[in-house]
């Protein structure tokens, strides 16, 4: 079948959809006018909500999809679901009608869903969760977060070639650095895993950009430009790293709501404050996107809002305009070459 | 021999050593006037600076030590230098002479050192670090904070006891709370690992203080007392949540610095910010402690003042005249009945 849609979009997945999907639609819609999107859902409630808004009817075709999946419905059983408008959006990508699918549904079910009918890119073990945050430094990639809670070297060394054609592509980055996540910047620190996957990538093209290990204090001050970790240690570090944000942000709200005084300083630093939480507002960073598969999957969160869900559509088209997966492509074929270079065969026998 | 000394004291680890120690020790002895201290460090240094404080002079005894481990050392070559003065502290407390040990030097020769010298507790497989931190629900104990970069259930079991014991012997509580970090809190989340563990801690005494999954969020919000996490992901999340502090402190600084309104804002609510700042000060957080082992170990940052020092010298304290250890060894005990209990056996065999 012909590609005929940029992306699939789930329009039954997240907190507030499809209302939330489809006013995010009407943004992404704007920002994106050469964009054509497939939308799949519930047709009796979403034909009046797409006649709402003439760009969104002008970009969007409908198909129907008689059931959705609920948010807390484990994967296996999420698979067995055919008819749910997540699994009817990711046909459309394995299917070749669509480039990609953004949803906002339940993550697990998405992750399988893709994993088994998008299937992954030939060369890649498994898929890996990226996401975008802010630094001092500027925007860091971070991954794995969360798709795999054990990784092996191998697993870390393709999660950093997809982080770099991750960063250059959403990023626009020309070379962006790579850090390995341990727990110190010493060559001879962490666990054998970390020390073999650092070991691959000084021998690999991306030699150049490998920066070596990075530890927790270096995803906030911005020290690479793309964080290399397990799913297990990304997803406490990203939830911690927002937890202690929240933390002084209550922190915050409280001393300048203390007294008169405050609530007079806080008028006078308002306009800092407010470019600051736009700088660090988490819509600005929707859209974990999963690498390594044969299309582009990005999940929003299930609880963002319009502008929120705008963003991940943003991500996703970055990556089908740019050809992430050829991208992908390239860097694996050079991976893969280490095998007949020198000193490649024994480090890859290694892992 | 009979114990003379509560701690003995590396005087000469830390970036300002011996002098930031010696200034840290004048505050701690003034707090804890019935203690006694064991200086292990060079004595033509240490003899003046005890001089000039008349309480520190009648507290302490000096132990001269011929050498010192530098930052830099590798844990195996600090092993080998028998006349440090860290080796001399921690021999103090492996022949009985003190109940604890405290320096700020180099970590990974403590680690090491602590281990072979002083030993684990019986039924301790391998000590951990804890450390204590701020949260919105009050302080937080977290282990392992990098003692440990591969831990198997059985482990993280062993972290939940002496976090538990940590727990009610340096924050007072008197059942604290207990979450495992997971990438979710669901049941089914996570690795068998860490699954395990929690089965093992649902069967176990400590089953009524027993949250369940903690995620990383959980940490600076205060869902539980206590977090318990393999020394890698530990590391990794209090390094990560440093970092977020720390860029959120330098925003608000180029804030409050930008013009004269914002400086004049910052007058109006310097009360609140500094009480946030005393709140978050590291200084009042320093001391991580060395659990599980037969005898108080105490790390103090490397690069903290006499103030910080004092307050590590504060949880060593604490420890010792708590009988820590006596009330480790009371809750191992109880991990060991699971194994004549029902269910107990499986759960533990399969570990």
């Amino acid at each position: 079948m012909t590609e005929l849609f940029n992306l699939a979009i789930d329009v039954m997945g997240g907190d507030h959809a499809p209302a939330m999907v489809l006013d995010g639609l009407a943004i992404a819609a704007e920002r994106h006018p050469s964009a054509r999107f497939l939308l799949v859902g519930d047709e009796a409630q979403l034909t009046p909500l797409v006649t709402r808004c003439k760009r969104v009817q002008a970009s969007c075709t409908i198909r129907h999809a008689p059931e959705s999946i609920p948010s807390e419905m484990k994967p296996t059983a999420a698979l067995r679901v055919r008819g749910s408008s997540m699994r009817i959006a990711i046909d459309a990508v394995a299917g070749g009608e669509a480039s990609g699918v953004v949803s906002a549904g339940n993550t697990g079910a998405l992750l399988a869903l893709a994993k088994i009918v998008i299937k992954t890119l030939p060369g890649i073990d498994r898929p890996a969760m990226a996401a975008i945050g802010p630094s001092a430094r500027g925007d860091v990639v971070m991954l794995d977060l969360g798709a795999n809670v054990q990784c092996d070297a191998r697993n870390l060394v393709e999660f950093a070639i997809m982080g770099d054609v991750f960063a250059r592509t959403v990023l626009g980055l020309t070379a962006p650095t790579i850090g390995l996540l341990n727990v110190g910047s010493e060559e001879l620190k962490g666990d054998e895993r970390v020390r073999q996957a650092a070991d691959i990538l000084r021998a690999s093209h991306i030699a150049p950009q490998f920066h070596g290990f990075v530890e927790g204090h270096d995803i906030a001050a911005g020290t690479t430009d793309v964080i290399v970790t397990d799913g297990f240690t990304g997803n406490v570090a990203l939830k911690t790293g927002e937890g202690a944000l929240k933390l002084i942000g209550d922190l915050l709200k409280q001393i300048f709501r203390s007294n008169l005084m405050a609530r007079l300083a806080y008028l006078l630093v308002r306009p800092g404050l407010d470019r600051m939480k736009l700088w660090l507002d988490p819509r600005r960073y929707n859209g974990a996107v999963m690498l390594g598969l044969n299309g582009v999957v990005v999940k929003s969160h299930g609880g963002t809002d319009a502008e929120g869900f705008a963003h991940a559509v943003d991500v996703a088209m970055d990556m089908v305009v740019h050809r992430f997966n050829d991208r992908i492509r390239d860097g694996l074929t050079r991976i893969e070459e280490l095998k007949t270079d020198k000193g490649g065969p024994q480090l890859l026998a290694a892992v």
